[in-house]
């Protein structure tokens, strides 16, 4: 057998692998070191193949096609520092536990740490941030070896999205010449697979009795949602909150505020309301039962802390310790729906709780007072763009956020709804790299798609929008320029005047306008409030790139911030004073 | 003491450990938890401090710095994935030998592992692409870890810059509060620092005789030069090669094209003229020495595989194995510039030879037909370009090189001359990415800078350009835009039509203009070789950025390549013909 014939045969039967577990798409990047793979993926008919340039806006790409899809999706490029400039989206996958199969083509053996042009190690290139890796063998078309390397893929699949998902990493040898043979069509749909069958966690009946019976007797608890994407959990943790009668604090990114059910437990302004005092010392609760990620909020974080005396209780289903703040004293190894779910088959509905009376009442002041400010709010600012913008938004959206403030205005200014939005972000790492493409790649699942993002983070990612015109991609992009780093101005550096504005301030003075343009889109500047509104309900009827930019000024946003954090705090103390006449 | 007052006593210990062994600069990235050093490094009178949002981007400018200066760099970002965004110029750096202080703050010990935001593992990130890796201690003020902060930044700039030159990676916990003092002037300059005395290696003098005995009864002998970068490598190895009566392949990195020595022993249209099977099959060397890493040149590469017979001796002063044909019969591990000068002293000066008359005579043959190609080419193609800027650029003028196809046209088209041009490139991985970044650092030690790019390179690294902006850096730019992926038409997939455009010619069809406005540049396109030589002739009274486009077509590039082999071709069987009579 000829070496492509073998060649063709054992990529043939990795592909078929990876199928078969479920890849639909690829994301590829242009080599050569990689060509066998990349003619293959694109021969395949049940593949769709997204090209890229910039690897690392590739990963994030394909990082956004996992997150949106729920899929594992491919990630393939050719040898040397494009494999590196996966990296960073490598991590944020591992910790926001996103199914990514990174392969990389490499030299062979022979060709390594012998000073080979575009030769560098690649084993274990990206350390403990995969779940998994593997050294492909040499092609070769022995019975055995078509199997080991249908076998692999299909094992790389499970190891992406077993417990714990996130990315796997498969490194291929692969020799000259590098052309398979496409003719005949090299994949065979028939061929059997291997069934994998997961099991879920899940915490032993006599447990779940006893810490029903706990809960039983307590009024003043409360359930804290972070980041969570598990099926059903909305549906179950809401049902145990009602029968509980705890409030639920949820981040934006548990899906929690946006969803049928959430008007009846659901807080959402805690992050204003933690910075009372006077509730940080009297709402003291028993009881915590935390699921999901670290809550973007930091008064909430705080808040927590403060909590010395209180049974806090951290389910989560995967291996990792999420407990940043070291409040834990219950750590559940659960899945957490099945946790929810069982749990509240063994509560009694509690009748009216004067505690969770008192958190919604807290919760509708928080929000009237944000409202009231908002309208007294005329010149452009961060805050209200990102209010103006959720009370837009159609029914059925997604709105992907950017890192550092954007994150935080949508934590303090997405309320309660009905409209089924979905939040995004990429809260594994945090970082504000990758965002333009990530939220790309989520735009071919989820539709109508709004971006909101600083300028930084957009300048960052700026090749990102490459994706939108190549692959009439369709994103709107609210774009929160005050010209550099918005969130410095919230910490204590900003007391530095000397080097602030060099270090931190960062201002870049671009005129983001040519950019667009390059890349074909859309491009609106913001002048006030009307303009906002007119700008967002044009954008449901635009194809294509559609960038909105909101000029902000970074001390007029700190100022507006303070004002609201203030108000609220005098409505709510007034609130807690006339309760206790 | 206080938590400050020990936080900035540490690191100021540090930063002028890292000063006293040859920082001058560094290049940081905006952050929260690095801010204590990047208060430091802003406030320090010594150290020059490049700002650049792109973590990415900002390695490869530290990348070029260091490069075009000599001396070691630093870099300095927050924790996350901001430190995984320099990678790409982390390996970059390892493989070229350049020297680059990497330095990521980090999330203190209780915040790692915990679901932290913005927390990574960032111990041993770079996992085997550093030289060295060392988690710093906490800031504390103890004589003893002050005297240990300081060593330490000794030491790494000495791992950096001794045998083996290249990156180090320090991982600095840091505790908030994270604001230093910088009342008083936090540095003392007089303190005392340690001194590193380095040696060279050196050859035995036993073993040097008897290669000189050797060498002195070969005529038929090739020294080839790659890219080597050692002080007074030029002139030694042009000395050993008049001695020797032997030709000098030179690589355009090897520098030793555009010395005042080179006319006398230098052949640069070898790559040209080993397509010729008749000079592969007779014109076969007893003898090649070679010095530093693998040649650009791919017929070079062929034929070196092909001197089975050959003694073939591989020098080099670095640990790495430099040979990736598995040619070499010899492996000296010694100094370049002290085997060259040494073995001169003990070889006697041959008299002419008529084997380096014949590579002499060839070619000036190839290089004439090159010439005369060159006259009868109307349209714009990208050999020619490259042909016209060589002939262009002023004496003393820097070329950066893109990788892929620019840097085969300068190897093809960068002939002997004495303009003291240097040229550089990134020859470690030999990646697209970073190549704008890189040259914008390099362009502040050189000056003026020329870089030559493809349009996929350019796309790659965009975003660099920001740093011309920022801090008012002078670059002309020379954009070879063939709209995709050139090299690729010269490979085997080539003839893969189905798929060939969308995996490998990757189009963008993006219209760059509009970029290099976003970052207040100057652009033109070029529309005959008249414009071509007008730009460049221009560029140099311009400051800032300047963008001189060549609009060309993959097809007709590839289509004059092969006419001018050729035609070559067909010369030098001619003269090769004649000499036989």
């Amino acid at each position: 057998m000829s070496h492509q014939e073998a060649l063709t045969k054992y990529l043939a039967a990795f592909i078929t692998g990876l199928v078969q577990a479920g890849i639909k798409d690829v994301v590829i990047s242009p080599g050569s070191r990689s060509t066998p793979l990349a003619l293959m993926f694109s021969e395949h008919r049940d593949v769709k193949v997204y090209m890229n340039v910039d690897e690392r806006s590739a990963a994030f790409f394909a990082l956004g096609l996992a997150k949106a899809s729920g899929n594992p999706v491919g990630l393939l490029c050719t040898s040397g520092t494009a494999a590196a400039n996966y990296y960073p989206a490598v991590i944020e996958a591992s910790l926001s536990g996103v199914p990514l199969i990174v392969m990389t083509a490499d030299r062979p053996h022979e060709l390594r740490d012998v000073g080979a042009p575009q030769a560098i190690d690649q084993l274990h290139l990206y350390g403990r941030h995969v779940k998994w890796f593997a050294e492909m063998a040499l092609p070769e078309s022995g019975a055995t070896q078509l199997r080991y390397a249908k076998t692999t893929a299909i094992r790389a699949v499970k190891e992406a999205i077993g417990h714990d998902k996130g990315p796997v990493h498969l490194n291929f040898p692969l020799r000259e010449p590098l052309l398979p043979l496409l003719d005949p069509y090299p994949f065979n749909d028939e061929e059997t697979t291997i069934i994998i069958e997961e099991s879920i966690l899940f915490l032993p009946y006599e447990k779940l009795k006893n810490l029903a019976e706990q809960f039983q007797g307590v009024e003043r608890g409360l359930i804290i949602c972070g980041k969570i994407e598990e099926d059903g959990f909305t549906e179950a943790v809401t049902t145990l909150a009602i029968k509980l009668g705890f409030p639920i604090l949820a981040d934006p990114l548990s899906q929690l505020r946006s969803s049928s059910m959430s008007s009846t437990t659901v807080i959402d302004s805690y992050d204003a309301i933690l910075r009372v005092n006077k509730v940080v010392d009297e709402l003291k609760p028993e009881v915590i039962i935390r699921f999901g990620g670290a809550p973007v909020s930091k008064s909430l974080s705080i808040f927590m802390k403060s909590l010395y005396d209180s049974e806090h209780i951290v389910v989560d289903s995967g291996s990792q310790w999420k407990d940043p703040n070291y409040v834990g004293t219950t750590m559940i190894h659960c899945n957490e729906t099945a946790f929810c779910t069982e749990l509240a088959i063994l509560i009694q509905e509690k009748k009216s709780s004067n505690w969770l009376s008192t958190w919604l009442a807290m919760d509708e002041i928080a929000k009237k007072t944000i409202s009231d400010h908002m309208q007294l709010t005329e010149e452009l600012e961060e805050g209200k763009a990102v209010y103006e913008l959720v009370n837009l938004l159609p029914v059925d959206s997604t709105v992907f956020v950017g890192n550092s403030m954007p994150i935080r205005d949508i934590d303090s200014f997405f309320h309660k709804n009905s409209k089924n939005i979905m939040v995004m972000a990429n809260r594994g790492a945090n970082g504000i790299d990758g965002v333009v493409s990530t939220a790309l790649g989520a735009s071919v699942y989820k539709r109508p798609l709004f971006l909101v993002i600083g300028d930084l983070s957009f300048f960052h990612d700026l090749n990102g929008l490459l994706m939108a015109k190549l692959h009439k991609l369709n994103i709107t992009v609210i774009l929160l320029n005050n010209d550099g780093g918005g969130i410095f101005s919230y910490l204590p550096q900003y007391g530095e005047p000397k080097h602030f504005e060099v270090l931190f301030g960062t201002p870049t003075g671009l005129n983001y306008e040519h950019a667009v343009q390059m890349y074909h889109g859309q491009y609106t500047k913001i002048l006030d409030w009307e303009g906002l509104k007119m700008a967002i309900l044009d954008s449901v009827s635009y194809e294509g790139l559609n960038v909105i930019e909101i000029p902000t000024d970074r001390e007029r946003n700190l100022t507006s911030h303070r004002e609201m954090w203030q108000k609220v705090s005098q409505e709510i103390n007034l609130f807690l004073q006339d309760a206790e006449k």
